[in-house]
């Protein structure tokens, strides 16, 4: 199933969705009591609400009213995740492409563990909405990424049981402001930029894919030019091994977002590099999942 | 006025409280109409709408039914904030101080810029609750902080107008897995795992510090020792600057919580150094803002 956030009516309450087919949506919160789902809860609480909800959301999608996708505003499938975790140098290619900016090597020393940041709070955003390039910078770069979804709560999740805790998978972009991600040890500030993480257009449940998001080729184009192209078999860390260092610190809980990394080609490894500038569409694109596309457009 | 939020009935259900006096509270979920605030509702939801609500809450004090705080758990007081953010080498002491483990220097450079970094989630603890010293690491430290919510939804604030958008301070500890934050360049694990950002124990709106926060004692002990002892002007980069910095890149919103760096003091700058060990207990106070005070425990 492939389940959205959407904006639906004209008070701009959030609702969840599951797609009928490609171009209309059940909207659970119109369908299911309330006992089942209240007006203020979101996609987490559908998450973790799932095994229960899920009977009833087959029958639903047999007889609910559909609302058309073209009609309401989609959103981020989670808009307000309980966490956002993001990992760094998990592509080779990606490791070794020389950063505009990062004088004096080649390329970057492969880390020895994993390296995981953050995005923070206004960054999430809509599949199709703009980008906004920040006043403060003129480094604004794409990164096209594969976005998991946690679907319960857990701790210390053994590698090989990993796979048992993914609720779904989207598409995601971490978009990153170059200079401010750099200009202190910490990228926290160059991450976080409001509109910088968008992802969707939908959230895939892991059984769509097989229960395996490990072959699937992603691309990133910017105004047709393809810049990034890769699969997710590359990654240096998988999905599993990340849930499971990620789980040894902290407690994952359903709605918690992975961005699990880029491949080469971003903006910055061009010479001269290639930064988002207002009027340029970017779109990412994986097997299975859908895209996103977004316009960028200087901020107010 | 102080604020907090707790757990004081058997259902668990989280309710935000205004302190009567030093003992006891008045439950604003109880006490004011539905309409005014929902079952659903929190900490960022009352601050949001505080200037409607503060003139009930003040006739509530003298007439609502008090709820004795010795009988209520409290939680840090806002237990999900929109977003934490946390400063870096902000204390000149704690930036020269030298840390075991940082080979080939006497402490570190200061940063060029103001350096951002996140805690994420399950970290967030209550202030007299446990801190679970994780299986993983042997080297869990402790840093004592102010800590600063936000008022109102912002961006771009002028450092004269910082001032405005800042709702109140509470008292912090930044517990940090050093091993974790030090073996990638990034320390957003070693800062988030679970119950490692304690903060409280109320939240004391900036009115009540003549809306300056750059003049207060903060303390911390473990096990009745004095480790860290400073004052709030001595950060090098004050709170407004931090605001004005943070707000160029994210909207700030209610509810956000910003943890404004530490001092010299912290155990891993000890020659052996003093990590937290089981039965520790952690104290850390600052003036007219109270004391948290916590209890390591290893993790089960």
């Amino acid at each position: 199933m492939r389940l959205v956030s959407f904006q639906g009516t004209a008070s701009g309450a959030i609702e969840v969705g599951v797609l009928a087919d490609d171009e209309s949506v059940v909207s659970l919160h119109r369908a299911l009591p309330t006992g089942l789902l209240a007006a203020h809860e979101g996609m987490p609480d559908v998450i973790a609400r799932w095994p229960r909800l899920q009977p009833h959301v087959q029958t639903l999608l047999g007889q609910a009213p559909h609302v058309r996708l073209s009609e309401v505003h989609l959103l981020a499938p989670v808009p307000r995740p309980p966490k956002l975790l993001a990992i760094g140098l998990n592509y080779l290619d990606h490791v070794n492409e020389k950063i505009v900016g990062d004088q004096g090597h080649e390329g970057r020393a492969l880390p020895e563990h994993q390296l995981w940041f953050t995005k923070l709070g206004h960054a999430i955003n809509g599949p199709y909405d703009d980008i906004v390039l920040p006043k403060v910078s003129e480094r604004t770069d794409y990164e096209a990424e594969l976005v998991a979804v946690i679907g319960q709560r857990c701790k210390h999740v053994p590698r090989e049981r990993a796979h048992e805790v993914v609720f779904g998978y989207c598409v995601g972009n971490d978009v990153s402001v170059r200079d401010w991600q750099k200009r202190t040890s910490q990228w926290t500030l160059g991450k976080s930029f409001d509109t910088h993480a968008p992802f969707g257009p939908w959230l895939t449940t892991a059984d769509e894919l097989g229960g395996d998001p490990h072959a699937l080729d992603l691309r990133c184009w910017v105004n047709g030019e393809l810049r990034q192209q890769s699969n997710t078999s590359l990654m240096i860390h998988d999905v599993w091994a990340q849930i499971a260092l990620l789980s040894q610190a902290m407690t994952l809980e359903p709605g918690d977002v992975i961005y699990t990394g880029t491949c080469s080609g971003v903006g910055a490894a061009f010479d001269p590099p290639k930064f988002l500038r207002a009027g340029d569409v970017v779109r990412v694109e994986i097997d299975k999942l859908g895209a996103i596309e977004a316009r960028c457009v200087d901020e107010a």
